[in-house]
């Protein structure tokens, strides 16, 4: 208790919420980190996929169309984004648009897909992370405790969210920019040596991976090298969930960083893919591509080397911080509508959803320790679930631009979530859209044949699973909200008699606390001891004469020293015998300062209240009987305001 | 539910508890299996740590006089168990012994040493069995599967142990007389072909264990060797343990059977050590050496070679399984003590000790996996506790005969255990308790001291941690029987006022159950609502106005978001304004038909019965509301009578 108060912080009012909006230079930095740190592997996977074709540097050539058609599908995705930032202006994540136009399952799909790819987020963010720092000459000893490191990285990063970030936007700008900083310098150095200085250096002493079997590079491999540089464009939509942080004019803003963004990452992915390609950059298991890249530029035992990788590391760890945002939310933006279970809206003592946090953290972890810390064995699993909610919104939006196509001029119609309003233009919109979902659903199909093997069938099974689990839990939830409707209430509002029970399984200082309430509550009462043994049945019966000697003492034989079924018994025949009454159990409990010491007792009151839980008209009390340790005679002094 | 009664059976009447006697042949199968199994190992723990002075099977002649000197010992430790037999004969365990005469801290260190060592005999056995099994040909290409193999075996174990063994003799003597006929056959075999036949074969084929450092052949290594062949001694307590379960003259039985098994340990031990000696065995990771000794001396593809193995293998099981019938036993009447959790004293259904059995079974798979299932890895751990037992309960014998030595001729003295009676030869039989006492105690620092850094450590943490352990639990039974005391129990016979609270979340069906309820019991009510959420709570009032409409609504306010606390400081309050009065809280619970159901809900009332149950004269009723999934109306159909 007092340690995770010491780690998590002391809790905050519900008032203390923060609102506040974030210029534009800040939301590129808080909402990029995700999408411009993909450049820290997704050359290197496009590079992992071609040499399983065994030609060597040589062939890494075919990289670079590679790079630029995934340049041309992020530019026809950030166009058809940027529709919808207008047309969502309070968030228009995938979920959102999906469950707007597309209806409930649609949108369950969605969010499957977004859950998902939030906690591979975390797992390949933080796996690249520690990657890139191994990298580091000196600390390449390290490299046999990237498992563990990463676990370390995922514990901290939870306590931190737990806590909850008070300063969300200025101090994430940092790390942003430093990495943008160090890698346009290092692009640009290579730039300068590759056309005025003495020409760019090749990599050197790099130990390339070793593939059993060789493949023939044909269209599935190129298309399988494509599919894996495709996850440059996860986190993209980042921004189209949080909008309503920006300033106002909200979506302009928004709109515009969207563009800068978009810039921004294809002008790095096509520097770090073209320099990766002339200095002959080879796919490592102990050494990434930017490591390569900027050791070849800048030099071994340089300053500029060291401070590359930092900065990549960093926003890795951005980004991965980005899913521990964005996973909360989305899970709790589910759970209010009844898909998940509904502890996860519940705010913690740090205002933040402390259980979508933890569920993120776990499953990481366990991603993490399965996939032994590695980018590539992670990637097959990774971007699937972008790429079928970037379909799903952008089929989302093509169904609004139809809807708006039927309106007449100057008509608005009130939406579920924004107002539908007359657009001369809806038809350019809607072909952008129909573009951008054809595209974005043909690479998803691309990505699900030519990484099946290899890990993409998970996926492919895990989400029509989550989808059905999600519908499970919301049928559930609705039967009970029927069950409990005002509507289905039998009115009962005459009082009934009470039958009281009192358990007793010995007698002793105890036992007089419960008789005392029993004779307080002034209702026919009587006591009950379950024969376990009838050695001990009979000396009970003898004590229960002595020392309480009133009432009466019944003894329930249960020779399969059952507990629970005898008494289940005994209550049905007293119903019988009292038609429509109050069988009221009161039973003792022990209550422990601590949980070990509970632990060593047998706590029937928990079996107890389970068992009988289940029985109609049945009322079960727990009388407590303080235990305290020696010299520790406290009492519970009630206290709302935390130390 | 319906798989654990599939596997463990349907549940057994107390009544039926066993009461058996059986004869001196099947006692010394169920008795000496323990005992004879570790001729499997003990011979070929010798010869490992011989190989690290790296001379080769030449040098291994250094064990045909440690052999001899176990052999001794043995000796030693059986004409004193014998005495101790004689003395107990309702059983005479080392924790019995120690209790008896030495007092409470020697008896808990005897049985934490005993519960530790049947932990690794569990651990030893199993893994020397299964690796008994991969030396076979035919399947040596499971030897990468050994942990699986092992843990799997323990899995087995553990159910058919839980399921209870009606025919504990008869059945449990065919391994060992079928393990007994082979072993001395291929000893005989072997005998034969070295003194009559062609002479006996020398083995090949093996790789032998490759050392990196060698070590110098000094007094340390022999006394190293001779501690790992000392496991040969371990199990030969068994029989002190379960005098009861022989027929009448008991002890005299039970001394016989001692002396039978002690005497073929003794034939097989030194047997196998001089044939392995003769065939120059060598120790290896892929084949053992009674699979070396059986296969040079049947050959390859004889029949008895895989008899040899299989007898061996199933001995080592029997061995392990006598671990689950001492384990629980000793662990129940530590529990009895009040030493360890009372929990374990519970016979489940099927008249088992099923938490004694549960516990084994995880730390003996845990040591399985930690251990990687190599016995040479285990062995360090084992047989301290065996010895430091020995060592305490021949010490206990020592004290009692002192105890005799100072009464009366023909004075009886009532003991705790035994009665105390005079006898002439005291002095003799406290001589040959001390010479056990002493040599085992020399064989324990022997242990300790050689094995110290491979592993012994631990042990020698392990015992005190434990012992601390018993007796916090010892302290915490003793306080709260001493706060249950009758009396300490305060007169309380007057009856109190009443004060109800019924807690309301949300107004709806079962709600008006509560405030029927509330009515039904008659004393003063009203309703309390914890306000979480202000806006919430605002609707929760108009709805209770609207839909109960009597009684009065508490909004008690809750910044922080906390349930608990709140009511407490209301609780305070109550108390304070109608002093000595019962505050009896009512809330409602949604009871689920199944654990995952019920995990989608808040479940506040566990949440509650435990903030409260730490406050003085306060009462929780949790009144639940069955809610079924559509088209399961069931309710509970009570049956003591299990299908």
């Amino acid at each position: 208790m007092n340690v995770g108060r010491l780690l998590i912080g002391k809790p905050l009012e519900t008032k203390d919420l923060p609102h506040q909006a974030i210029s534009r230079p800040v939301g590129l930095a808080v909402f990029a980190s995700d999408a411009l740190s993909s450049t820290a592997y997704a050359t290197e996977e496009i590079l992992i996929i071609l040499s399983l074709a065994g030609a060597g540097a040589a062939l890494f050539g075919i990289s670079i169309p590679i790079a630029i058609a995934i340049a041309i599908l992020l530019t026809i995705v950030t166009i058809s984004y940027r529709q919808t930032i207008y047309a969502y202006p309070n968030g228009g994540g995938a979920y959102i648009v999906a469950r707007d136009n597309l209806g409930e399952v649609p949108a369950q799909v969605a969010g499957a897909a977004l859950l998902t790819d939030y906690i591979l987020t975390v797992a390949v963010s933080i796996s690249s992370g520690v990657a890139q720092l191994v990298s580091f000459p000196a600390l390449r000893d390290l490299q046999p405790y990237r498992v563990e490191i990463a676990v370390g990285v995922i514990i901290i990063m939870t306590i931190i969210n737990l806590r909850g970030v008070k300063e969300s936007g200025r101090i994430f700008a940092i790390p942003t920019y430093f990495f943008l900083v160090m890698m346009f310098l290092t692009l640009l150095a290579g730039a300068f040596q590759h056309f005025l200085g003495g020409g760019l250096g090749v990599v050197s002493g790099v130990e390339p991976i070793h593939h059993e079997h060789v493949e023939l590079l044909g269209v599935f491999l190129i298309l399988r090298a494509f599919s894996s540089g495709c996850t440059a464009l996860t986190g993209i939509e980042a921004i189209s969930n949080g909008i309503t942080a920006f300033k106002k004019p909200r979506s302009h803003n928004a709109a515009i960083t969207l563009v800068w963004m978009s810039s921004i990452l294809i002008t790095l992915f096509l520097g770090i893919t073209l320099v990766a390609h002339q200095i002959e950059a080879v796919p490592s298991h102990s050494e990434t591509i930017i490591s390569q890249l900027a050791r070849t530029i800048h030099g071994d035992s340089s300053i500029f080397y060291a401070l590359t990788l930092l900065g990549t590391a960093l926003i890795l760890l951005m980004a991965a911080n980005t899913s521990y945002a964005d996973f909360p939310r989305l899970a709790a933006l589910s759970a209010a509508d009844g898909f998940l279970p509904r502890q996860l809206t519940f705010r913690g003592g740090r205002l933040v959803f402390s259980w979508g946090i933890v569920l993120l953290a776990f499953f990481a972890a366990l991603l993490v320790i399965l996939f032994n810390a590695s980018t590539t064995n992670l990637i097959p699993l990774y971007a699937i679930g972008v790429f079928l909610s970037f379909t799903l919104s952008q089929t989302g939006m093509v169904v609004r631009a139809r809807k708006i196509g039927k309106l007449k001029p100057g008509e608005v119609v009130k939406g579920l979530e924004t107002d539908l309003e007359y657009d001369p233009h809806w038809q350019k919109h809607m072909a952008v859209s129909a573009v951008g979902a054809a595209c974005t659903f043909v690479v998803m199909i691309v990505f699900a044949v030519t990484k099946f093997a290899t890990g993409a069938w998970f996926i492919l099974v895990l989400i029509p699973a989550l989808v059905w689990l999600f519908f499970r839990i919301h049928q559930h939830y609705k039967g009970v909200a029927s069950s409990l409707s005002w509507e289905s209430a039998p009115p009962e509002t005459q009082a009934r008699p009470v039958q009281t029970i009192i358990l007793v399984d010995d007698v002793h200082a105890e036992t007089v606390r419960l008789v005392n309430f029993a004779k307080s509550l002034g209702h026919p009462w009587r006591a009950v001891h379950v024969g376990v043994s009838p050695e001990k049945a009979i000396v009970v019966e003898q004590k229960w004469q002595k020392r309480i000697g009133e009432g009466e003492m019944v003894i329930l034989e249960s020779p399969f020293r059952l507990l629970a079924e005898p008494i289940q018994d005994y209550i049905a025949q007293l119903q019988e015998e009292t038609p429509g009454c109050f069988v009221h159990i009161i039973m003792g409990h022990l209550a422990m300062d601590t949980f070990w010491e509970q632990a060593l007792h047998q706590n029937s009151a928990f079996i107890f209240n389970l068992a009988l839980s289940r029985m109609d008209h049945v009322v079960v009390t727990t009388v407590p009987y303080q235990i305290h340790r020696p010299g520790e005679e406290e009492t519970v002094k009630p206290s709302t305001v935390p130390a």
